[in-house]
């Protein structure tokens, strides 16, 4: 089974936070939400859907994990103007650990510059920065590139679960 | 006096609208909010200031208008998923007409393909979209390059609103 770090913040998409996590968890992988500051509650941004920090992403490090879930809506926005968010993100790529991206979850990954050369797709909205940080963007409902599975938003979650899932031992 | 277009959906950055926007009336230039969907009411990001559409983008066009405002928060993130707002936008900035651009505004000029060059600043989060945008970036209250007048965040307001005034006749 894997441990898995959600790295989430405020305005993250309800469904890309609960129904990722929900599948997980019933295939007996282990959650560990990490964000800004432990202990503190943050929301969603249609549902308000709550999530309590386990652990300040200061305080792990990818070693810690096996992968990396990263919700969409507008928390990548909020993570990736922390260096502390960024560089964890970075390590889960340079150690070829999966990684999970829907929607807008490449602004952290492009902030963490990780994605040049890479084949991946994402939200509408960020298609020129994908393009722009020298990644190869598709639109298609799950893209996967070694290490990393890309998905366009709630309408792709099943493909995005299942694909994940087959990525977690 | 100037017309001035305000580009505007859900999410914007209240103090981002309300600070220019009276500061613009009050020297008696006359603001269009252009939006989505005329009619519609879009609200703010924290204290869900209530904004009228006054015209659908689709239906106007730069050569109407002096100038433009994008104010930030999310609503140019909303935004940039429609081709009508970005085309409108890539206008002002090809007619040479002023655009006041503040926090995260810049992602929409990124969509529009118009930073390419260009001396700017913005919101932390996007500071790496502007760079692979080709822009330059400064870390300064406000940037003037040409047209283009840009700040950071609602702490910058009075420097931009001072300098983007001193843009309009």
């Amino acid at each position: 089974m894997s441990k898995i770090a959600v790295i989430i913040d405020n305005y993250f998409e309800d469904s890309e936070y609960t129904e990722p996590v929900n599948a997980f968890r019933e295939k007996g992988h282990e959650i560990v939400h990490v964000g800004l500051k432990e202990g503190t509650t943050v929301k969603g941004k249609k549902q308000q859907t709550p999530v309590t920090i386990d652990q300040s992403v200061n305080k792990v490090k990818a070693a810690d994990f096996d992968a990396l879930l990263i919700p969409g809506g507008y928390s990548p926005d909020q993570l990736r103007a922390h260096e502390s968010a960024v560089s964890f993100t970075r390590e889960f790529m340079e150690k070829d650990k999966p990684v999970f991206s829907i929607c807008h979850a490449p602004q952290l990954l492009i902030t963490a510059d990780v994605i040049q050369g890479r084949t991946l797709t994402g939200w509408t909205s960020i298609v020129q920065d994908i393009k722009n940080a020298g990644g190869k963007f598709i639109d298609k409902s799950v893209v996967v590139d070694g290490n990393l599975v890309t998905s366009r938003n709630p309408g792709d979650l099943p493909d995005f679960i299942q694909t994940s899932l087959e990525k977690l031992t």
